[in-house]
């Protein structure tokens, strides 16, 4: 039963279980309607949906946008930079007015000069906003992104994706990247009871929020978390290697950026670690993907990929989001 | 009856009071349908409109996408640095070119280098297309912005709004803002036979053809205008305060943006005007508004604030207009 | 019979004479179901088009965009510095990803630093995409246009077109263009079995690629070159002046810019060259024009000119382009 209606979808930790895994089956549900021919056109009819981007989009935004087509509605793209925002109109009066003429509103904003600042962007645009709110990636967290890499997991592994060994690893890339991905899969792992082992070099670790989320809900869901600096250690049996770079909380930027040089060999994701792999482990990750730091072309476009695929399920996911959000025929 | 198909929409002083009072009777038509989850997507299905942008925008632009969406149709969002303009296609040529393509035409454009550029550009377009065009917002006036204006006085206080005292005032900002709201209120006024107050302080008179405009249209309609330079004298019994900046007209931008620091403090619409006023008067801004600059937080969020519903009405009073000039279904 | 169905759309060069043929008789017949008032909005319903813009655009941009609405479809306007390229995302990842959520793409990109390369990222991004590609202007080609330039000598001349004199000529302009237009016009003169002059200074010719072509298909279809580098020896009798600057492959840009001066008085086509015309003559004009330059205002503007239907028929021509590749309706 879909008891999002009317929600915010900001962070993987404000769903339910339940919520998560009706999710996860309704984008398997809307991408199998399409797969047959079948209109889902009626579920979203003539709505608006305003996408703001502080930041560059490729998937989001096309799928977003795409999505909205599909289900009958309308998604509008809009540069930040384009609106009021750029005239020091407030985030709060932004979110207040555009409540009166849209049905939904994503925001994408990251990499401001301060951690955190994001983030409260998104919670101040929530906060006034009387629509749903959706969460683009901010500076903690992609929530979008994780329901379409647990939406590639079942489908291919099934319901069984939650007890096999599933790795979320830090990789090596010249560019500072932010830990939005490790975060909500770490939430979501706690939540779906997942048996997960975080890879990373020393000075990468999460956000301690997001730790003492997952150790809260583990008991419960059964979640299982191991936590390993050592790549080839992770990858051993693992039936996912989801690998991708992020900044260290710890670590100021630029010396960060000097400091994981010595990281360069070790932690690019390549054939090796396949072979010590589970022989159908994927390989995941939510692109754009640095190749040769974060992981080899070998491996990208190789047959343990599942990038494409996992790529187009933020497709089917964000159906799923604003069909849950938004929708009023379900 | 509506009389305004094909017919561009440029100034509120192209209109007969007519079609004034059938713009504002079917934007509240087209509001009470929508609330009732009545679809109206035949009236314009199909349809596509272009809307320039030359300066950012908010409201404009997603209440009009919105507005599309929900009458059947889809409107095309262009900044101006992204089409051939950029290569110096003159505006002309682009008007003739976009005739061909589009049911309508919107464009912004204010705060070129010299006062009036903006609506010679807008000029120009109207007279190359061979499709209505809207003004959505030049350097002299906004028309769109005032039929939500109308719009929201028609709802608060029904026929009524006529006879009661509307106030139009000057606010301080320190940012330069053109006077395209006053000055087309000024000549709704008129039209309608409204009973307004102009408040400003000394160098802020607004453009004389809008006052030639009031004073030829005064007599038949029943038109009262009476001009204060004192804000406490304007607020007295007042029902409405719409209180926002303007640029003088006299006095060169640098020396004005100096010259108005003097009236910070006696400029802020605060909660004491209010008290002035009639129990029920409301605060009216286009937005977005500089807060505690034009008006103080407590005003814009407090009782008397009608600034979202304001904002909100820009939704339905775009649609109106753009029915009237483009719908072959009424 | 449509073979289009799938196919990418890079060049004429790619089709054969009856598809050539099958897009331009498409283009009319779209067009007259549409002054006829007959919705058309079931061939591309749903469907999603996507649409990047390495280069400013008015004609390519809004016709396309009004065209999938009016086909039933939407179309995703994406400045490609707004997307994950801007962070290094390749052009070939960004295809594959595109393809798992968009039923077509098209492609702006030219004026890179070296010619050649725009032709490359379009390539590029046809071999990776595994839904449509469309070139909407690479620095080769532009074969949107020329279908367009095409049902416009169609619609004026009817089958005839084929048998009279075409004059695709250089004109001059102070600003470097692409070859785009009349090297799609050389290969569809072959195909066709045109009757071509191009007339241009000396340093103008086209690229060896296209006059190969050209030499290669014109022996089954009848088709006749005249190169002419005197522009009024080329306007006698002529029923089409299509006149447009282009850049030189042989001379460098700074130089070519100083060194085409000279052909400033000669080659901007005037009243004169429409005297030694065919009375019926048209002058066509992709635009946007360089106004006395390349062409006079009195040309432009007067009865010869065919520009805005030229224009208005790349909305139907791009229309038949969709609805070749994309439709499963037909």
């Amino acid at each position: 039963m879909n008891t999002l209606r009317g929600k915010n979808f900001l962070s993987i930790m404000d769903l339910s279980k339940a919520e998560l895994e009706w999710l996860i089956d309704e984008a398997l549900y809307l991408k199998h309607q399409l797969d047959r021919g079948e209109r889902h056109d009626e579920l979203l009819k003539n709505k608006s949906f305003g996408m703001i981007f502080a930041n560059p989009s490729t998937r989001t935004r096309v799928s977003f946008e795409t999505g909205l087509t599909q289900l009958g509605g309308h998604a509008q793209f809009y540069n930040s930079t384009e609106m009021q925002l750029a005239h020091k109109e407030s985030w709060a009066d932004t979110a207040k007015v555009l409540s009166r003429y849209l049905n939904g509103l994503l925001i994408r904003i990251y990499d401001l000069p301060e951690l955190g600042m994001g983030r409260e962007v998104v919670r101040t645009v929530a906060e006034n906003a009387s629509i749903p709110v959706i969460n683009a990636l901010d500076d903690f967290e992609h929530p979008c992104q994780c329901i379409a890499d647990l939406v590639t997991m079942k489908e291919k592994f099934g319901e069984d994706f939650k007890k096999k060994k599933v790795v979320m690893s830090w990789a090596y890339s010249e560019r500072f990247k932010p830990a939005g991905v490790p975060q909500a899969i770490l939430a979501a792992a706690g939540l779906l009871g997942m048996n997960l082992t975080l890879a990373y070099p020393e000075g990468y670790d999460l956000h301690q929020e997001y730790m003492d989320y997952f150790n809260k809900v583990a008991p419960s869901s059964g979640a299982k978390l191991e936590i390993t600096h050592d790549l080839n250690e992770a990858s051993k049996d693992a039936i996912v290697i989801y690998a991708k770079s992020w900044g260290s909380y710890s670590i100021p930027r630029e010396e960060d950026l000097k400091y994981r040089e010595q990281f360069k060999d070790t932690w690019c994701v390549n054939d090796h670690h396949f072979e010590l792999a589970d022989p159908n482990a994927i390989y995941m990750h939510p692109l754009p993907a640095n190749r040769n730091q974060e992981v080899t072309d070998s491996v990208m476009d190789g047959p343990h990929s599942a990038v494409y695929d996992q790529a187009e399920n933020r497709l089917h996911a964000h159906k799923a989001i604003c069909v849950g959000l938004m929708s009023d025929k379900i």
